[in-house]
C-alpha cells in the first residue's frame, strides 16, 4: 500500500468526522435552547469533567490521554460557542419561542 | 425531550468520535512509516491545505468555518505527533522491523 491510498482512508474517515461533530454540534443547539428556557447556565464545567473523564477511561489508542483531552476539549469549545452564538440570536428580548 | 435525553445522545457520538479519531491517528502512523521508509518529511502543508479546504466545502453545519478550520486543524496536529513520536521510537537504529 502506498500513501496514497491511506490519504484516501484518511479522507473518507475526515468525511465521517465532519458528519459526526455537526451531529454533535445539533445537539449541543438543543441542549442550550433547553438550558436557556430553564434559565441555567451554559457553561456546566461538572458536566464537561465527566465527559472528559469517561472518554480517558474509553479511549484505547493510539491516540494518547493528552491528545483526546486536546481534541474533546476542542470538540467541545467549538459547539459551546454555536450553543451561545445561538442563544444570543434567539435571546433578543421579543419574547418568539 | 428533556436535557438528559440530548446529552446520552452526545455521549453516543462521542464514543463514535473517539473511536474515528483513533482510525484516523492508525491511518497517519502508516502514512508516517512510509513518509520514513522514503525519507520524506512529517509535514506537508500543501496536503494539510487541501484537506482543509475540502472540508470546508463539505461542511453543511451548523459548525462554521472556523470551528471546522480549528477542529481539524488540532486534529491533524494530534496526528503529527502521534506520527513523529512513533518515527522517533522506530528510529534507534537497531533496525528491527
Amino acid at each position: 500500500m502506498d500513501i496514497e491510498h491511506w490519504r484516501k482512508e484518511i479522507d473518507e474517515v475526515d468525511v465521517e468526522l465532519l458528519r459526526l461533530l455537526n451531529v454533535r454540534a445539533r445537539l449541543a443547539l438543543k441542549v442550550g435552547a433547553l438550558k436557556k428556557a430553564a434559565s441555567l447556565p451554559i457553561l456546566d464545567l461538572d458536566r464537561e469533567r465527566v465527559v472528559l473523564q469517561r472518554l480517558q477511561e474509553l479511549n484505547d489508542g493510539p491516540l494518547d490521554g493528552r491528545a483526546v483531552d486536546k481534541l474533546f476539549r476542542r470538540i467541545i469549545r467549538e459547539s459551546k460557542r454555536i450553543e451561545s452564538v445561538s442563544v444570543s440570536y434567539s435571546g433578543n428580548g421579543n419574547g418568539n419561542s
